[in-house]
């Protein structure tokens, strides 16, 4: 039997991550995180494709890549979260369990983080767990890949 | 004498169709419809240019060569149709026939899809005739770029 | 085989056409729409009825009489479009194709004229194609109801 | 030279003049204040059109023969000011000066009464002055019409 | 003693009711609830005008005529409910006992169906009894006219 | 065959009826009203379950007891009414017939009455009946439930 | 019997009358007005006081002045008028009739003209009847003032 | 070194888990839950704290206990997480970290399920990951609370 | 003569005084704070009542004991003051002087803490003067009470 | 030790006190309030600047020589209160405590007196408790002007 | 050739620049700034009028003399921006190049500062450049005369 | 010493200056504008980069590279000003000054121009004063930077 796939794809600016505000989102940077990531799902069992981009387009033909590729997706779409119907438009497309994933608790920010356009339209969402979130979002797909096994 | 030029313009997710949400959209896939458009543009003795993308700024750039080399346009801008300011502000330049065309009713939808920014700056609007509205649309730019000739 | 019933039912005000505000709705006077249009049912292998009033009652009890007697409505409710619960309900009996049609497209006018009840509760919808749009779509009524058939 | 003419049109309810909450509209019956009207309208050289109905309908073609027959129009369209847009469009059509009228001052009374369709299209408007306020109106339009010769 | 008189009025698209939305409406017609109707209130010793029109305008001066003739109104406005600034002026003038009714629950229906302009005028509301409304409301209509005797 | 069971449930102030703003309620006491219903219930063959608390969390666990042992569900929650989203979840798990009642008509009164949250998830809504409501709602039950017999 | 006195009170701007936006406001300057209306309220037989000022609190405090020493109150606040509670606070204090008036129709102009606080509190309003308005209003202010002496 | 102990606290209607619209929150019973929570906890060896209530005040007192023995509170507020400003309140005066759970993805369903008064206090928040979401909660409230040990 | 008697209610999360957000609340514990105002009602001739509760039904069932039993309510519903109609429903029934009572100045807090439900029935409303507001609202009593004597 | 100096500053319309609608405001003048507060501030051992003016520019500059001169600010802003950004930018350069003072209970009255813009620049706010409100403030500043010294 | 003319007008508080807040405007005061205007006004061949007001009226009469005296105003009408009609309504009169200008960048403070009145009829809008925008305005100022001269 | 490096950022659709809408944006292109700017800032000692592109993405990795290499930001995000997070997102990042600039008066444009996200995270904003505003900002930055030093 083969592996799951879990595409795990990251917005506009996340890139800097580490560097960027690091009082909100810490120091840890993207490479670190990826590589945390990938221990975490060689031990589940998972295959991973991770992603970074900052243009929507990218992110669109990413979650098409899933579409056909991919068994779950989670998704940190950062700026975009609040503002692109394409990629929601393209999220609705996937079929598989997919979270919606912020670092930071982005309730507790300025008004225009507070609504997303994604929530809508994913399996779960999960704000403020730091980057231990996309852990806990692989565990909880392994789990979830298991039982509709 | 020359053939009117016309740019059909697709936006996002677009080059999905016929896989996507089928129940709202309907099995026939852009390259069908393409092909549709390609024997009615003829049969009307237009000149054709057909492009989709997923990036915002393509389209925008799509609209500048339309500008440049068009006499009519026929875009359905998909999911940027409710926050794009940039393709709203590209197409506010173009002097000729414009029409803004969806396959669905948005109307009878979300409420994300129910704000149009492009409404406002275009000549003509339909929606929920399906993929035919295209080749309606075509019917149309031939007859109203005969009168102004 | 009979041919197919399409109604085209026109709101307040359309009486008017042609001296009422030229220069948005053009010359055409409502006599000279009804010809085009028996043209082009005509050519179609459409039956039509066509009927013009100024009372909501009237248009509702025609949406009734089409209920009983026809296979497509196209519908220009102009003035009552935005207010009128009792039309919207009367549409909603109706289980054919629908048409919602404005002469002008209603989205570059004032915000009273945004916001339609009908849009929601009809198969599609155009604005903008002047007095042509009538006719593309008794074209889509045709295409439309032979698919079906 | 000819008599310039002047349609009063009346709407909703107000057939119940003097009945219809008098604390609030007083005692003079319709029929009594179209008594007044009359002799001010001949005071002033100006004939007289002086209906009253509960239809919206035969209020929009009131309108549409005053645009055919009359010089202006003093309209008080009771409750259909706040809804109607067919007579807001009809109204549009008529170049002449207009005045909406409404006897009681209707800023002071519920939220419903607050928004007139129909202020945005007239010349002028008057609320508060009681029955008289139909005579100071035939009074401007002699005035304004006497102007205009 | 006289029997006191009760006018039962229905508003727009009700004439349809049995062939209506029957998920929502059921499938007794509006002859067959007449009849429910007229077999209660002879029980009760009610006297009952029961009619029905697709016109604001009608209603209004049925509305009228109930000032005139009835000591309690029992009306179900439909579509009207929602705009229809006149029947509320109307339903204002009537000094007795007065009950808005609708058939369905219109709460649990689309937003459209929320704001009764009516509501704030009469007496008493109910929706959702289905057509068994009208004989609960003629009771109460017994019950409160024979305590203000 | 054993009694269909009805719970009546009554939520806050509702025990000072009769003192409580007179005006509005009326005089009659919450023991007299209870006897009032349960000389009806017997009438109708209905047993009766009648509770009042000042507790949203009585109320919630009141909806729970009528889940386990009822038949039918007659509620005024009183202020609870437009804030508690506990009770209208507790009282989406009812399956069988729910009628939310309040006894003056809250439509007439502060803003702060309009909008029900309960109106959503019951089956129907009556208000301004005064007391007598509670007993047009036991006949309409004895009614619903011998037809779902 | 001593005359009666009328206070005719113009807000901000007013001073440049006749130099300010003559396409909206006519080339009449504000001597040339406080000249006609004197001419008008002699005829009546009115005492006038007439007032300007760029000042809300001379605006304010003029109000007080006319309540020691006024019949009636005709206003043009101008720009105070949608925004300044002092003055209507102070026009609340008046017990006679008091006109607001407005030279152009402020329904056709931007939003920020059409919500005025003072429409309120004042007897009746007048907009668009140009200068001629201010004359209108005095002949109403001798007829109200004659009626209730 | 003593375990580290975490407040797990349930709201309204949760009692009934397992029955309450099983196709939005599973089969699972709040006692199974309770008990896969407790293995859980063993194995990462934190002291658990379970409760349920359908009482706010309950819930208010279970967070004061919660700031004098507890490391970490993971809380489901159901129905209050929209409107109880206490529970909020309470939550704030907390400085350990803190959970907001939902089991079903609450963003999807109606707008009265939209906007929690908790995500504002709390450190993080998940909503859609059924009742899996308690253990990943658990998971990260060790992982979190070794880091700050 | 006997003594004047005042209750003064406190609500959730106010037996955390002193330890709860001090630099908001101070670190005046309930116990305290209630001793003087014990001593400030000797010094004045009142009877004190003084209560506190995390429950709102014990709040609305506190009111109705005043209405047995008081003269006057201050009231410091904390987070309740908000959103509980039952509180407010409660104080409605209360003829004698009540004061809402905040100790923060709650207008410079959140927007969730800005709209008061209790201002709009109670006669009078403080804030942000601390706990010496119980001292205050108690003086004013005293003056209020005697003066109605 | 110097006296502690607080200003009193009353705005537009408050020089009619004691005329200005006495159901709401009472029958003491401006003269008989100053004067009592001038006994308690004497027995406090405050020394006071009281003033009244029409002119909100007035009012920003007593503000400014508070700033300069005064220890604590005891306003009532009256109309001004809800639309002065002036004055609320003068208000927050000034650092010693500041009172907002209403004496009607602005919150039970029309909506335009509910949002004021000085509450969220101020220490407290009182509205409601009629002149007595000037003295409790004056007996607060006393207390913490002597706990700040 | 003679000098063009500029007014510089500055509006409430900000004859307190430099004390005022200064986190946020800095220390310089408004004679420092006026001093610095000159010697840019002088290199640049301006002539230059500098006031400043606490009061709307006198700001608006300033703009009347700059419409007979001024080629170009720069104005920073304070906290009047956001609410004065009366300066707004000045400021259209004016046919010069306005510059709106404000010292701090207004869109980063709170909700009453973000909403200009004025920005919608001056020719450009600066913000937050610090006292330096006054001598850019200048700048920008003699460039523009000059083209147009 | 090193020069100081600023960036010049434009957005979509001002690769067609000169062309589009010239009534508005004025007939210079963006290769005139740059040359004007590389003149302006070689005066000043400033080193320039000057970039355009229609693709938010590319926006976005421009300011990182301004992050890492320049000392101050010229941005005129042109249509994506009212949308785009992931802009706002980046410039929050960048510590040195920033200005948002637009050619035209946005203000007096439609709505859809008027909520800049950016205004919130630049440290000045600039509309309206023409292509100029690019030399009157690098102006600024030069004053800026040379203090800062």
């Amino acid at each position: 039997m083969t592996a799951k796939k879990i595409f795990i794809l990251n917005g506009p600016n996340l890139n800097r991550l580490g560097t960027r505000e690091p009082h909100i989102y810490g120091k840890e940077t993207l490479v670190d995180l990826e590589k945390r990531c990938r221990v975490k799902a060689k031990a589940l069992g998972l295959e991973l494709e991770f992603r970074q981009t900052n243009f929507e387009g990218v992110l669109v033909e990413s979650v098409h890549d899933a579409i056909d590729h991919a068994h779950g997706i989670i998704i940190n779409p950062a700026g975009l979260t609040f503002t692109s119907v394409p990629i929601m438009d393209s999220l609705k497309m996937f079929d598989g369990p997919k979270v919606e994933l912020h670092i930071s608790n982005v309730h507790t920010r300025e008004a225009v983080y507070h609504n997303s356009l994604m929530s809508k339209v994913v399996t779960a969402v999960m704000a403020g767990f730091g980057t231990s979130g996309y852990l806990l979002a692989l565990d909880w797909m392994a789990e979830r890949l298991s039982v509709e096994k």
